[in-house]
């Protein structure tokens, strides 16, 4: 059987509207549901992995869509919980050119940050797991959500389950009276791979490094010396030229060796949102099926080509990944 | 110049899965702004009257929207306060035949529920008004919503303004600690013109009338010995058929006279939300321009033809409304 | 080789917000390219017989999807005329139960109302033509067009062709100073069938006959005394209960002999627009195929079957009239 | 844990032109993945069942497509079969009023018809399932298809499955070169609920009862007689008004008795396919729930509300059912 | 309060296939209210100042969704005039990559080439205006059009109001018997600010400058010794590589001193309606808030920004004009 | 009268997600008619040319379309054979940047594959016609595509009519037990214009020439001395840098000459299906209008700008084309 990956975070309904108009001129929105960490689940169900996500959703015909859409993916949705508690839910403008993109959030209030700890049997959920991931965004919408996640780990540091997380801080989170940097060394610290750069170090650990390779090997050293329980770093970098272009690359601190892939170039973006997951998704596939190196350039293309692909999450194939990392351009229809 | 009507209360999004589609087999929605009493400005504004509404909205690009919507229809929004909440919203699920519509609420940690009373000078604001219009939504939403508008009462009596109410009780407020049907007496205690029928009068009044004609009756008979203020008691009766059939009728108890319309049949029902907001604002259309049994006959017909109009807002011409009002069957086309 | 119809009008495009919305709260319109005189003559050709129109264009982007829309449904486009006017447009907003739909019009300074009569060779156009179909509106538009059609009549009439009316008086036409009635006297004196009833005899006699089936025999009657020509004469009736329900009914003063068809119901009215087009064009298609009486009934048919169409043409295929025509409810699908 | 359910049968992609057009004057259309028996499976998972649906599909992203429609409904999709034969289609052109809606099928040379009885482990399959579904369609696709329901059906009764079957005969299928009335008894021979009624029993058995309750009766008997398994018939009636007006109603004959429900009526039927299979999923889930009859009121309620829903499944919730079963009009919101 | 600024000219439909396609494989097509001077003035009221727009607009629906256009962006409809004739319109058929966009044009006979100037009274419009823009659109529309505007000119220039002008000579007008260059050598007389290079000054001057910097300044200078009102040249240059791809730049002669902005390069171009007058607006707002050297960047970075946003209208806060004038790639979300 | 062009080859719908979604994300698609010989018979007719295209569609309202979309072009359609098979299909989900289009066929059992050859007849068919188009996708289908396709060559090589072929090898196609080779090499040998390339030539001779001007050169002297009807070799080369960025360039071995066009960039590709189609038309334009080197900057340049056209067809008029080829970049609005 294939290896069971458990994710834990919110699942919001992302609203768009259609055909590139500012809200304002607009009068229809295209919607889809996600989350940073189903993104991930998402992206390691449509690779062919056995996945299960953790959330709370609205007891509605809201929650019902989103559950609805979880499967879609072959996402295992027997553990989301229902509550009285509205979806969250964000507006996302869309830029062009040189016209940056907007979000709006409305998630403060809603069912996932309403979860009730005690519902979530982790013993349970995390049963023969081989993978749990977290990110820096659920322990800042509420408390509720921390102690949840802070439990899940202490349960899969007992069960010794690889624990992949992506820490980043988030301004507009941390309303409900913590403080984001000491959560996050605390749960930091119950994790085992890294997926964050310089930017995330010096947030959680208040240092000041700089972000080319010397200061990404010395902030990644200083990580592993205070948290001896992670043993890689893996980071991603995004140079925007536009709000069509970018381009990507991987690079990682592996057991002491520094490791950095090609630079991808994305033109024409279709969806920026959810290609870090798509990076986070591809580093836990490659991490499963292949060498560490070869790990990290397979999670830079799934979070290339994730750029061409409408939604929040990367619904392209293992063999669409390789051939990007492999260096297809696209130029060919595949009949 | 014309009559200036000021009304208070939220202003949601509101969106609806395009084509009459359920929400979990749909991929894009429909919105449109509105909420009951900026509905009531709308169709007032679009009758050529001069209105102002006042709400709160986020400051962000989802609140310009708003500010848009309404300005399109014509409402002064020179007093609508932008804060750091998001914008209010709701899902509605269109039905058809038998199967009823459904709606989900995220509101009550939206903008308006935070919204200050003490930004908002009824004094300026009410000016120079000739009509105040309330309903029972939005003392439910939040103690701040209350506050104001109970202070925007004591202001609108002072000058000798109409206050207009439909003071509906829904259960699905009132979450902030306060009982409804105390605070709805106070309020209603501070109004001229009840639009409300049976139903609203038991709730208010913990009575328990009946909804025939001699009910009705006694009921208002009732209302007015509670309610010195109150003068008359305007009434509408929608007798759904099915989610696309529906029969309306306006009844009224003037100054002891009671009267009531012919019934209007509407047939492939396009939009039923705002059909009772239509008809408060044809009737406050009517008692500027018409005597009491016109204004009747005419928020009647309001009511109606609200019923085959897209969004919140009725958007029919006074033209319009007075065509189905004289027994237009919508049969031929205008040229 | 099936017998060829020529038609001579209009073309205009037709714009209607989409999803039923009032235009002041759409972003988006369908089109469809349609007159009544292309309407008849695309129906023809969906029925399989040999249609040619005549018409300007603009010479421009315009006019070519307006010819290419010609030639989708089969219609011969080689004699349309291109010049340096403006397609002729109008809005139609489509209404709903008891709100009616409106039209606005731009069609007098447009491509057709600034044809040249002298860039159209109807000896040649004629040739081996069976009938010849116009409508009132054709001379109402402009001088120019009033012309081309008086010489199309008298050169049809030197060949013995069937010339079919719809001389219907629009009176927001005739606006370049002639005067309707007596150029439709002179014209409708050119024709062989009649296809019109109370209404249009008054219009054109100055008469005053009322629109019972008495009414109907006394004014074909007249109609036939002071126009010899005219043969056969036809009518329609639609009776609007709401924009969506109509009851349609054919009634002809044939040759002395008085017929009229069954009612047919339309529930959930599609489109009016072009059911009166579908109606001429079914007689036609009848006259060439069946019985005279059989004739009217197909008529019906056509006409009540458009009603469930979109646009401005009937697509409905023979069998499927002739299946309304004995009854098909509708209620069973098509495998 | 639920019980589980197995059906087997061919996924096709439906399309329809959007906006009610035909297909001639449209640019896009609107699908849905669906098959009859696809289609109980989807409703039994939305009513909180546990369903297991077998079919092959493309091995493509239109195969992947169709997975995720059956993963979104809640369908296990665990045997499903991949090929490279290309997934079955059909076009439906939604009528209106007096207009009949068209199919257009595409699917005897699919992936389902080319579907390799041997790849097919039926007791693998089948273990621990409480019921099995087919219909007369899978038969009549390909002597693939016959086979490998034949043995699932023999397998089915060695474990004691209840097996339901809707055994339409369907004279566009069967080119194959089997003899539909001859399989359809034998298969007929191995189940033990029929659903159906007098015409499908006068197919199978080339008998000519009548289709009022005696002819009903009869024809039971006579089945009954003729197939000693089949336990108990149940059929719905539609009397299709129109294209958009339906009435709905369940009969039975239970174990010697005669049962019949209320008359349902639909408005403003929203879509017609499936209604059947809603039908068949409602009893399936009656048979569970409640006693026979109100199992036969609550499928003939599930066949009435599925009229408005669009897509080929039934997406209504137990409860909405129970509401039309007790006499929901729909004219009213849920909020 | 606010500066005022009113602007005249005409408002029209702009209409445009749906998603790139020609008009002649489209069946719908989207719309907005435009005109270049309207333009200007929505884009001031995004901007938040205070604007009053002139026209005349058809007394239908049609004119009515105009007037919710420009009410929506917050401009002051109240000296809209309505008339009797349709609402000019033009359609866009958008290109893309080497096939250029192309435009038809239907206003030649529509409601504002119809104003009546004694319908106008100036001296009340005017009344507290700051800023008057016009472009020599208007004049070349009818002699009415030309009329009314040189009244307001005189009018402007006896309140000592700045006068704005583009002044641009468009061929495809001037039908009703003026000779263009004449009347804008008149009108530009009476203006104060010119916003236009070299291409305008040598239509309007007949002289063939040509239009390089040393060409810019010396015709900015015969310019100037024409017409002594004028005080500033403000002009745009747009480089287009494709219809997708445009540089834009803008440079000015300020009071003798020669200035120009860096090249702002746009990629994904959405909607090039507009962007000139964008640039127009752009430099109001700048001349009211900044100095002139930063008014031309701002504008500049207006007219950049501007070709990301659909319809005519630029949307963009000063907040986002002055992020690209920054040097904003748009490539980050901002949440 | 103009030169008649006959083309022959499956015309068949084509599927596409909306709005660049994936398929498993999508409820909606776009459609078009098309296939490579029906593209050029298209193109053909769009440019002015007198057109005939011979194909087999289905007898249903699928065919119909398929008809009524070919007439929309222009082209006469009076030898369509209609027979009970469905009309081919295939699906294509367009990708973007660096992720691949896909396309899924399905056409191997359509009404095209179940041609008749002894339903055309072929004499009169090609009576008067100037040029026939034939591609390598044609007698891959079925022997009954190749039966019939034969005779046609043989035919108008009795009549001395010029024929194109465009003879590529396709690998999912020859499923019916023919070895492509050898039917290519048949057919090539009745054929007088070679429209491909080294990888063409190689195919079909089984050589090994490299790609560049060298082994265009050999390859086209090679096949030349196989094919002595063989006239002229043209071939373009297109050079995907993305799936939205591709290069096209022309080159041609002419009566011993080499000759190469320039390269055309095409940015913001909209759709690259027909692009080989628009060269092939544009080809026999200019073959028909210009010189032969002329004739094949025109066809590079139909190329070019058919990448920025939806569907199957190039619709881009001569004049259009004309500018691409003389360098228009596609920058300026043609007003």
């Amino acid at each position: 059987m294939n290896p069971k990956i458990v994710t834990f975070g919110e699942v919001m309904m992302r609203l768009s509207p259609a055909g590139n108009r500012m809200l304002r001129q607009s009068n229809s929105m295209e919607f889809f549901f996600g989350g940073t960490e189903m993104n991930v689940a998402a992206s390691l169900s449509v690779l062919g992995l056995n996945t299960k996500h953790i959330t709370a959703v609205a007891d509605d015909f809201v929650g019902e869509a989103a559950i609805a859409s979880m499967q879609s993916f072959g996402i295992n949705t027997s553990n989301v919980i229902k509550n009285e508690h509205p979806l969250g839910t964000y507006l996302l403008e869309v830029g062009s050119g040189n016209r940056s993109s907007r979000i709006a959030y409305n998630r403060l209030n809603g069912s996932f940050a309403n979860i009730n700890p005690s519902e979530l049997n982790w013993n349970e959920i995390l049963e023969d797991a081989e993978y749990f991931h977290w990110t820096g965004i659920t322990p800042g919408i509420s408390e509720n959500a921390y102690l949840s996640l802070k439990e899940a780990l202490q349960v899969a540091n007992s069960k010794g389950i690889q624990i992949t997380t992506d820490p980043a801080y988030r301004s507009n989170l941390w309303k409900y009276g913590k403080k984001g940097q000491e959560i996050l060394v605390e749960l930091v610290g119950l994790s085992t791979i890294f997926i964050g750069g310089v930017n995330e170090i010096n947030e959680i650990l208040g240092t000041n490094f700089n972000s080319d390779k010397e200061g990404f090997i010395e902030a990644s050293q200083k990580l592993k010396s205070e948290f001896p329980s992670i043993k890689n770093i893996f980071d991603k970098i995004r140079m925007g030229k536009s709000a069509s272009n970018q381009i990507t690359q991987g690079r990682a601190w592996l057991d002491g060796e520094y490791f950095e892939t090609n630079e991808l170039e994305v033109n024409n973006v279709v969806d920026r949102i959810g290609t870090g997951d798509a990076f986070a998704a591809g580093l836990i596939y490659g991490l499963i099926h292949f060498d560490t190196e070869k790990a990290l350039n397979f999670a830079n293309a799934a979070c290339a080509i994730k750029h061409t692909i409408l939604g929040d999450a990367n619904l392209a194939s293992a063999e669409e990944i390789s051939e990007v990392m492999n260096g297809n351009s696209g130029g060919r229809i595949k009949r």
